[in-house]
């Protein structure tokens, strides 16, 4: 590294602010041909930062041979657009090659992304959407504190994505656990892209920062040694609250042109603009060269792979619900839950598994594992976003991070909290309770009829929907112990145990659930229903009507609706007419899945979709499912109907 | 009415206290027999709420007779879960009776909802998600400002809903808007679901509003002329700073045994304590003769009608864009947007179409509005939430509302507001620049490559994506003038003007809009291409390559994806194989549409679907298509090989 500096120091020597200044001015222009070369590109606020960054990355534990070093410290840029900020500063520390930034930033299959990715060494976490990072961040600040590491964690953001409300959220849930070791930096230039912060949107952020209890610094955020004492107090604090670093900076620092506009929020110089930039920083004029190079492939030496560095934990001893039981499927996964923490959160050692809950422990089941193991359940009150990406960043410390709560909340309103923790490989098991038209009485609002069709747009996350406390026990411990992000959705009620043709519960003693794989509860060679989830026990109702009346129905299982069963789909579409039913819209869920498998397949198959057809009212769950053809006498007709 | 008080009043008199005393007995019993009748609901907070609702309803304007008269105050319950209360208050009120709440409080097809719903006369606004009334109420003051009437705003929260950070962008809005004709009132009874809200998660509530520049009432909650004198500062207030009224409340108020106890929030009494209960309040128990009412039929007698109320506005004149231009759709929306301006919001007369945007105005191109009609363009910040949940309020208060901003922050981010203004029946113009790989160097956290698979789950949003600027202008016209939420969604990039084989433009003067009609950009016998948007443009160059070497393909452009144009799907499918290509998510959005549609119709058609298979990466979108398998090349090669 170019550049150490001791946490012993009183102040900075005059010689490594000499040198930090030439630190800047290497960056600087890294800054300013980046942008200019990829003609897009945020270089104003990069410049801002950037004093920040260059101390910072001399102070924090760090490696650059070893960017995934446990031991480090962990620095997250949650304005991931200052990209060519901080792609400048990990080449000065040696990270990667300046030659290797400049000719590949912002080209497709380089390793120099538009926003911040963790294909970049050096790099924490892909951010981009404004507001999240400090979500991230308290949650490796909060795994830290469980796990009584001493990791610090910084997380910087700009003064304008301030005004996400989000961010309001992961500042009390950092206040209520003491989260000493987290540090927020803001650089605060009071630009933002339509014009200044207090025009735009006015706040005092220092003074909404106190009133959640954090300490507050107000530093010059180009003093060296302004940064050097505040950073100092960060990486010492013990005070019980988290710090806030309010770096009063100024846009386009340095370059005198540049200064204090708005405009290069988002606007690189043009190739003339640039010229002047870079005699003013006293370098020649190398754009034309580098363009040149830059008519080359990519040549990006290092693309950092995905984390795979989760914990292996064990499943535990599955559990088996006789077919006299009668519980929600709620309740089997806070009963898995539970047995995954006794086997894996044990007295003296560190937890392996971690759960978060918003203000519904008891209704989402988590109480058993809460009294189990206290220091690995956390409570983050109603703040679902905030909730949400925490537990992405949490389950990246090795931690398998159960995060539950209603349908609506975990899905239809956290989706892009999800999709970020996606674009992150994180190994977070998100697990909804309440969800679909079962959640009955609570109406609309509270009715998630949209969890697949939210779900599959994300590439990563597997999932399931168990039809029975015995499927959803071995469900649960089998997203415990693999890798990835994976949704398991269950509904309100209680639910029988799915059996088999002789009364044995169909899931039992020998069962174990494979991602991919369809069960057949009832073969059948008329027609086939394709379900899962709260309204099997309708189809296996309507499969006795119709078996009653003559017709040979088969029933399949779909809980692995990501990813599909297609030959099990092909198999049934050999044998006949297709009907699928579903708790859930009934134009983006199984029924869409299916169509498509079968067209992929050649297959013209008579297929019926049933689902929910507009939203749902207030009232009991089987109401709600005749008012919407979904009970079994509907499905049996609608088979019937099928056959012709 | 059963009580007035007149705002001139000092201070209450003994017989409106005694009234008053009188009117909560009788409604405290409703609350309690309704949800023990539906053996569900949230009885705590509706008794903590209770005075509040009672003295509010008896001093602002209102019209049990006329629930939509148009000078009435709005008093939004954000905690929608309290609805027996609010039922039990507006029967005290004479919106309905007693009788026909209590039969079908929480019964499918009943008037009375688990959550507040605008079915119930009297309520202004469907709710349950918490934390989203407060931009709702905004969005209503914001447009009575704009339009200089005297209504007043009211906003009633919980305590522990506070925690929803989406509160800190409506707060700090309503701040630099000066909104001091909105009041929030804070049911502060400490408690939520989980215990208190100083375990769950602390926060000094009346500081935060005091910090981000609010006016703070403290007050006893259950004190009547405490209540009176703060509802009488609000109605008056014209400080130019909004009103917080921060109410000491107790859940469970008046029932000596549920006072203080955090499980009466969503649980009811049982049958046994209801008697209790019923008792302490003086009242013979008649459950037993409700519950066998609540064995007939649902019997509501006024279940109110969505709105209709909006506003006509004129189309202006379509703008025609020739074949030599080269501009973004961005900048078509713009152009449209000012011409639309221009013909209603006319010089001394109130705007008819107001503009929203999240410090994005130049990007959407939002400046030619907002420089034509300053008063009716509302900046709000980078709080994407709030401007989402206050666009669908606008909508309804006599503006047609377009909220624009990038793809990613307009769905991904927002898709659970837009599903709220969804059941809300608002009048909602979601305009998404920025869309799709065509966002380039921004890289995958701006790539929305989800917005028709997202928004396919909301009942009555419609989805149109035009595929040039001249198609974008008549979209823009028509979604102004049809009432009801559309989402209209765009990509970044320039794109060319689409033309006949003859050279004219094919979106040209006798071109009319019409939702749910696909058009033929160019007809051909061996095989469809069915396409929208961005990508448009590389399947017209895929026809003239196949053009080229003699294959005959059509190309159909499925501008409206929702609704759908399922004959030109049929038509394609009659005449041969269909590919589908869409800068979308190749599993959620047109191909899935389209592989229903022919199974819908029985078609088993060859089926290929081009779309974006993995999050993209960060480079120019000619490269990220290519990357993808969608450019002209890629496309021209899928057709061959479907027609084999």
């Amino acid at each position: 590294m170019t550049l150490t500096i001791d946490l012993q120091q009183e102040s900075l020597t005059q010689d490594q602010i000499t040198e930090l200044r030439e630190m800047r001015r290497r960056c600087a222009r890294r800054i300013l041909l980046s942008t200019s070369l990829a003609a897009s590109g945020h270089p104003g606020g990069s410049l801002s930062s950037l004093d920040i960054l260059l101390v910072a990355y001399g102070m924090i534990r760090h490696d650059p041979s070893n960017p995934r070093w446990e031991g480090r410290d962990r620095f997250i840029e949650s304005i991931g657009h200052i990209s060519p900020g901080v792609y400048a500063v990990l080449a000065e520390y040696g990270y990667f090659t300046e030659e290797d930034f400049l000719q590949g930033f912002r080209r497709t299959g380089s390793g120099f992304p538009g926003h911040v990715e963790t294909i970049v060494p050096g790099v924490e976490w892909d951010t981009g959407n404004l507001g999240q990072g400090i979500s991230t961040a308290v949650g490796m600040a909060q795994a830290f504190k469980m796990q009584d590491k001493n990791n610090r964690v910084f997380c910087l953001m700009g003064d304008g994505e301030n005004q996400k409300g989000q961010i309001s959220e992961a500042l009390r849930y950092a206040h209520k656990y003491r989260l000493d070791n987290l540090s927020v930096i803001i650089d605060r230039n009071h630009l933002q892209i339509c014009g200044s912060t207090e025009e735009v949107m006015p706040q005092p952020i220092g003074r909404v920062y106190e009133a959640l209890g954090w300490q507050v610094l107000r530093i010059d955020g180009h003093d060296y040694n302004d940064i050097f004492t505040a950073l100092k107090a960060a990486l010492q604090n013990d005070s019980g609250a988290p710090l806030l670093i309010l770096a009063a900076t100024v846009m386009g620092k340095g370059i005198s042109f540049m200064e204090n506009k708005a405009k290069y929020h988002g606007s690189p110089l043009s190739p003339e603009l640039l010229a002047d930039a870079l005699a003013e920083l006293g370098y020649e004029n190398d754009f034309a060269a580098w363009q040149k190079l830059r008519k080359e492939p990519v040549r990006t030496r290092t693309i950092m792979p995905p984390r795979t560095d989760y914990p292996s934990v064990q499943p535990g001893d599955p559990i088996l619900y006789d077919t006299e039981t009668l519980i929600d499927n709620r309740s089997a996964y806070g009963n898995a839950l539970l047995s995954l923490a006794e086997a894996n959160n044990r007295e003296g050692e560190t937890p392996l598994i971690a759960g978060i809950s918003c203000d519904l422990e008891g209704s989402v089941k988590m109480g058993g594992f809460h009294k189990h193991s206290p220091s690995a359940f956390f409570e983050a009150g109603i703040q679902e976003h905030h909730a949400a990406g925490m537990g992405g960043a949490l389950s990246c410390e090795n931690l398998v991070t159960f995060f539950s709560t209603f349908g609506v909340f975990a899905v239809s309103e956290v989706y892009n909290q999800n999709r970020l923790s996606d674009f992150n490989h994180t190994n977070l098991k998100v697990v909804a309770t309440h969800v679909g038209l079962d959640v009955g009485e609570d109406g609309p609002t509270h009715q998630c009829i949209d969890y697949l069709g939210l779900m599959k747009n994300l590439f990563r996350f597997s999932v399931f929907m168990p039809a029975d406390p015995n499927q959803t026990d071995r469900i649960i411990r089998y997203i415990a112990t693999a890798a990835g992000n994976h949704f398991v959705g269950m509904g309100r009620s209680k639910t029988p145990i799915i059996t088999t043709e002789d009364g044995q519960p169909f899931y039992g003693t020998n069962y174990t659930f494979t991602p991919g794989r369809a069960d057949w509860l009832r073969r059948g060679s008329d027609a086939t229903i394709i379900t899962y989830g709260a309204v099997t026990p309708a189809c296996m109702e309507a499969w006795q009507i119709l078996s009653d009346e003559g017709v040979s129905v088969g029933v399949l299982n779909m809980a692995s609706l990501i990813p599909l069963d297609e030959d099990a789909i092909i198999e049934a579409a050999d044998q006949g007419p297709i009907l699928t039913v579903e708790d859930h819209h009934v134009e983006t869920g199984l029924g869409a899945s299916v169509a498509m498998a079968l067209l992929d397949w050649g297959k013209s198959t008579p297929l019926k979709r049933l689902g929910v057809s507009r939203y749902g009212a207030s009232g009991k769950p089987a109401e709600l499912y005749a008012d919407q053809g979904m009970d079994a006498a509907s499905i049996a007709e609608a088979v019937k109907e099928l056959i012709g």
